[in-house]
């Protein structure tokens, strides 16, 4: 039985649990989540080593790390040095998303390595093959992603991103929409192409049942792909992707009657006027299945600092009820991140998560600002580097720029307006 | 007359044409919102030589970067780097905040190079003089104040913040509030000490008229600082702070009766949740006045990242209705900014403050990222380079990491959906 299943059934598992205890959270309550579908814990049966992780309501906003090859540049050490950066920066989850090289090796070698949940986008290796066999992404069959989507699964993979809302229609609404950038999901790219070529509807949704049961038989988390998120602000919140958000309502729905997990994905760019709107839609559209949205970006300009635009818009999205955030990287749009970006773009991530948990009323996060600001009056510098976000750039920035008194910082010496307040107040 | 006395007698001065122009706005209407006071140009009449900028209602939103030195560390040249850094990255003021070394030289110094208007925060000078001649802040005496105060408008300073909502019955609010962080401002700590330690009410509160004939002589635009600004989000939106806001909102008016312009200054350490509610008060107490926020910062815990978790609070003040964002850099609570940080602390702002013109409606803001988009559509990457928000920082990533086909980046190589999308629909 899947974790929904068991949740159905009163059955509070080892992986709520756990879950629970991490978020404080009473594990009937989570169980009622899991089974109602608004919380999911992605968690291949064949992936055991892992500490789970839980998504969705009430819970703390999870930040997700992606990174993997391409055909540009392929190395897998260089990606195991990337999962690193990502875990030691506190990522909850990642994905790789390996498009160059040995994929099947990669992906294997990173699931082996990874401590948190793993997940793919099986279509990738599907459209590879077709490219590398056949010379065209046209030639993929329904067969290749299957194979594909089976192929992950029993690696272990805890969660898949579908594009199963790439329909016809929804690619005929996009036409008379007209957008600036049409289609910048690399999956709804690849399954585009493929559907406009053959005339045929998307395998993924008409053949929805042949992966429920894949998906079902490991416990994988469908997190239903947005192919036709927006690429520009100006192609935010229009009708092609407002269908797509119905489509993949309705397939959740599907998914949960299978007793499958699910989330659903959303934009992308989105002016930060409709952050909140977006979040409120797919609550309402997709009846509260927890939302993993990428960024959201709130200007199309930042390249070089993309991973400070998807902070504002993760933030914002958080607060109005965003579940799980993937991170964005100072690379994004410019070139593949290197271990560097891996690491900043977790930490910008993480602090727009935090800022959200914080304003969502999350105790776990409100305590941890307190103590901070605690540590700070009292001019405890080893507490408030331990207690940094980044206590490893906080330590390094605090080194590199010795203050006269260990009491201050370089930044106002010994006019430092804290410990004014102290000696003057303090003796008061 | 100050431009604001011009602009109620409707006199279109050439700085407010100028600003007109700019921010593609009627000079009319402009010219309304100055005489109203929702508008300001801070334009000190002995600083001719800059370029005038406008902040509030309807224009774009601003950036100010921050720098100087302290007792720690006070290198002119170091300074004067730090100012092209940020004119270079495209701040729209910078304030010198100095407080090491021969503080008035390097004022001059800054005034003399600066392209953009020059704030300072003259009550420094007025404390570092109380502390080298006599020993203590406490011996520091309201003349010494207006001497700093009359000294930097002869220099030429643009805008001046003045801590006059630091009241006897504020910091009596303070006490009985409780707070976790009870003064963080430099400015608020130097009279809070003073006030208490005598007895005393503020001199800048009480002789406000004095300070205003001084910035009517020179149409200094006062920006009037909150003291008591919460430095924890524990501290945000208590009474201490709400109390000041009251004063600043009766002084905003008192320097409009003397025609003399003005804008607010705002915190801080301020929970998302919050952040819309602080700009709402602050608009309706203090009657339309621009707002200037420092951040805020949305989270306590970001030090090394500050200058993120400022872009998360700043793009929301914005969008809700701030008009001048004050930067933070990633040396935020650790130490004086190097030349790095304050490029970093600029940009990060003018994301913030792009993000919240688009969802503002501001046109030359949407104009730009469509501009981006088709850019991005049309896989022309030298104006992707060209239109990014740092074009040097953008060409550095592109050029570090060459794509095999100079279509694409390396992120995803051959796989890049804008290029299968152009490749495939393009010939439909």
């Amino acid at each position: 039985m899947t974790q929904l299943e068991q949740a159905r059934t009163g059955i509070i598992t080892p992986a709520m649990q756990k879950v629970a205890q991490v978020e404080r959270i009473d594990p009937e309550l989570l169980c009622a989540r899991i089974a109602e579908g608004s919380v999911v814990i992605p968690l291949n049966n064949k992936h055991p080593n892992i500490n789970p992780v839980g998504i969705g309501k009430g819970l703390s906003i999870k930040v997700n790390a992606n990174f993997g090859t391409s055909g540009d540049q392929a190395n897998l050490e260089e990606e195991l040095l990337k999962l690193r950066a990502a875990i030691d920066a506190k990522a909850d989850t990642i994905m790789d998303l390996s498009t160059g090289g040995d994929i099947t090796r990669i992906r294997r070698a990173i699931i082996e390595e990874s401590s948190v949940p793993v997940g793919t986008v099986p279509i990738y290796q599907a459209a590879i093959k077709a490219v590398q066999t056949e010379g065209g992404i046209i030639h993929m069959t329904p067969d290749m992603i299957f194979e594909a989507i089976e192929e992950h699964a029993r690696d272990g993979v805890d969660f898949m991103t579908i594009h199963a809302g790439v329909t016809l229609p929804a690619l005929e609404r996009l036409r008379y929409q007209g957008r600036i950038t049409d289609i910048v999901s690399r999956g709804g790219a690849f399954l585009a192409t493929w559907m406009l070529y053959h005339k045929r509807e998307n395998p993924l949704y008409e053949m929805f049942d042949r992966l429920l049961s894949v998906a079902r038989e490991y416990d994988i988390t469908l997190s239903l792909g947005d192919g036709l998120r927006p690429g520009s602000l100006s192609d935010a919140t229009d009708r092609a992707q407002i269908q797509e958000l119905l489509t993949l309502g309705e397939l959740a729905q599907k998914a949960w009657s299978a007793g499958v997990q699910v989330m659903i994905e959303g934009p992308g760019h989105v002016p930060l006027d409709q952050v909140e709107a977006q979040v409120v839609l797919q609550k309402k559209l997709c009846r509260e299945a927890p939302f993993y949205v990428l960024g959201p970006l709130v200007t199309d300009i930042a390249a070089g600092y993309d991973h400070i635009a998807c902070a504002i818009g993760g933030a914002l999205a958080g607060m109005a009820g965003a579940d799980f955030l993937c991170y964005v990287t100072p690379s994004e749009h410019l070139k593949l991140p290197s271990v560097e970006d891996v690491r900043e773009g977790v930490i910008a991530a993480r602090i727009a998560a935090h800022a959200a948990d914080i304003a969502r009323g999350n105790k776990n996060a409100i305590d941890l600002d307190i103590e901070m600001s605690r540590a700070r009056k009292d001019l405890n510098w080893e507490k408030q580097i331990s207690l940094a976000i980044d206590p490893v750039k906080a330590r390094k920035y605090r080194s590199g720029s010795k203050p006269s008194s260990n009491e201050v910082c370089t930044m106002c010496g010994e006019f430092c307006a804290i410990k004014i307040v102290k000696d003057y107040f303090g003796s008061q």
